[in-house]
């Protein structure tokens, strides 16, 4: 079995309505990295990054200019050995940034054509959990008014999800009080409320911040400073009230084992598009179990699904497609607050490429 | 005072003899991604960045179509602004990888222009401490000869090196330990004899290894393991005997401060080239000075030779040009050992173009 073809793509993807946080201001489109794998048997595999706008090209350059020509001829089978490969093959200019998101797509693709070779679908050629998959709807509303903030937050229960996110991380922090204790009051006291400051704060507002805000129940606080500072981390989890979520900007599993054995994280969220893809999200997802720690995620929920459908310490997978739902043939079924993973082969996400083409960039 | 250009290519540049670690097996060029920046004062930069083969076209399309429209208008004078502003641009495909490598270039290339501007070399322009700098000559060597290797080193002393680097990291550990006898009853007693292993190790085997070298005298013990491996570096660092050197392969700021504040690198090593140039090289300096540690560096000796001269825990400079000190009007001048840090304003290294046109690959 030998690899015989690997197409990569960029597309512009605009969302239909521009989302804002802490960090990253506006947003009114996403870049998407696909991949499609074929092997000399006929199967193909279909993977895919993204990024909130810049760097695509830069994946699609490591994709086709470095590691397709080594890829031609791989087993597609071992995908262990061809993770290891990729990652030495880009070391010198890797361990990270646009390197681990090529990764990622290539490894998501094999691992598709793994589930499509045996006829499984992801979640259950990965571990076969549970196909019902509790999800929370992810709001990227920092910058939204209170009125838009509520009446999204009003959408997502009437959707089914039974859980909510929102961003935190206003110039004030009594605003992010406000807001927070707003929208608790929204859904009641028995809807898990997570709150999101893509990493705007120090360790010394963060911890300011989880004792104001506490008293609203919060389910977790996500990426409170930046994930370079593990030293911070492990203060706001030891001297604050709130478990933390961090790991949507570690791209690398020793990233994860460093936060983990340290103490500095809760609910680990790792995103299969940047982290290493697939095969990396299940060893953190494992490692986390070893510390008896639930697992989360972040993004491309169509491909999370089946991960956390795998393992048996699922938290809440996110609930954001970033605009990619209108070019996918199957969007993710939610039912009572749960993704219900597919029982298509692989991982099951067909793109509608003609109506891509309209965005394709490179 | 504002950026009105910023151009960039790409050249894979041939070794005259090619080169061999235990990582990265043998190599036979390098590519150097070259970036010049123009303000509207007439001032002109030159930053530049290289890898061992791998990713050097990404790191141009990171430069051209991400960072290039955002730096034209800007004041290249406020580095550290313009600094934070590559990062978080770059930031979600970013915090290391390609995007390092990126952003150190362009802050290369204003720091040349903060030289220009005032007409001091930067060795003067970063705090001026010492132009004459102690200079290793760093053998990549690993599959040479044990012949070879002897012939290397008699050259390497030769030419005035007062210290010599050899790698390590053969299948047996007994070749390691003849190869280095060798070398040490060659050199003598009182030239300084560094070992590097290029991360081939694990903790176990470095700790091994670093009890059967001890006896030659090692005066650094380098990459004995991967770079993600914080605790393996603190283990080889406290239970064996030789000092620790890491950091070409460390591409953040922050990922220097997890080791050093751990104890687990006593030379910690820096490249300009991709640890997010000029910048943060300087930082990695002065933390290691708050730690009572001296600082070296990696490649690119010409750029290193100021940063070195600049600070007062300068260790030894690494002399190793990678080919590119053919395509350089003024190659450094070494005498009696030591790196002499030119006058010129800037970095004082100007290319030949003309020369390096053939090689150029975008």
């Amino acid at each position: 079995m030998k690899i015989i073809g690997v197409d990569s793509a960029v597309y512009s993807v605009p969302l239909a309505v521009p989302v804002s946080d802490s960090t990253h201001g506006e947003m009114a489109f996403f870049e998407l990295i696909t991949v499609r794998i074929k092997d000399d048997q006929g199967c193909e595999g279909l993977g895919y990054t993204y990024t909130v706008g810049a760097g695509g090209l830069a994946i699609h350059c490591l994709i086709d200019r470095y590691l397709k020509p080594g890829l031609l001829g791989k087993d597609p089978g071992r995908v262990e050995e061809v993770w290891s490969w990729m990652w030495w093959k880009l070391h010198y200019a890797g361990r990270g940034g646009p390197a681990s998101f090529a990764i990622s797509a290539i490894d998501i693709a094999l691992w598709d054509m793994a589930g499509k070779r045996t006829g499984e679908p992801l979640w259950r050629l990965l571990g076969g959990n549970n196909p019902r998959v509790k999800v929370y709807a992810g709001g990227i509303d920092l910058y939204f008014s209170l009125d838009a903030l509520k009446e999204q937050t009003r959408r997502f229960l009437a959707q089914g999800y039974g859980a909510v996110k929102m961003k935190v991380g206003r110039p004030k922090l009594s605003e992010d009080v406000a807001r927070v204790a707003a929208v608790r009051e929204l859904v009641g006291p028995d809807i898990p409320l997570m709150v999101d400051v893509n990493m705007r704060w120090t360790a010394e507002q963060a911890l300011r911040a989880s004792r104001a805000l506490a008293e609203f129940d919060i389910f977790w606080l996500e990426e409170p400073i930046i994930p370079d500072d593990l030293a911070g981390h492990i203060r706001i989890a030891k001297e604050g009230p709130l478990p933390i979520a961090t790991g949507e900007n570690m791209h690398t599993f020793y990233e994860f084992q460093n936060f983990i054995t340290a103490g500095a994280v809760s609910f680990p969220e790792p995103d299969v598009s940047n982290c290493g893809g697939i095969s990396v999200w299940m060893k953190v997802a494992r490692l986390a179990e070893a510390h008896n720690l639930m697992v989360t995620s972040h993004g491309v929920h169509d491909l999370h699904v089946h991960t956390l459908a795998a393992v048996p310490n699922a938290s809440y997978l996110e609930g954001h497609g970033f605009g990619l739902e209108k070019y996918i043939t199957h969007p993710l079924r939610i039912e009572k607050g749960e993704a219900i993973a597919p029982d298509r082969p692989g991982h099951g996400v067909d793109l509608i490429w003609e109506k891509l083409e309209a965005h394709r960039t490179k």
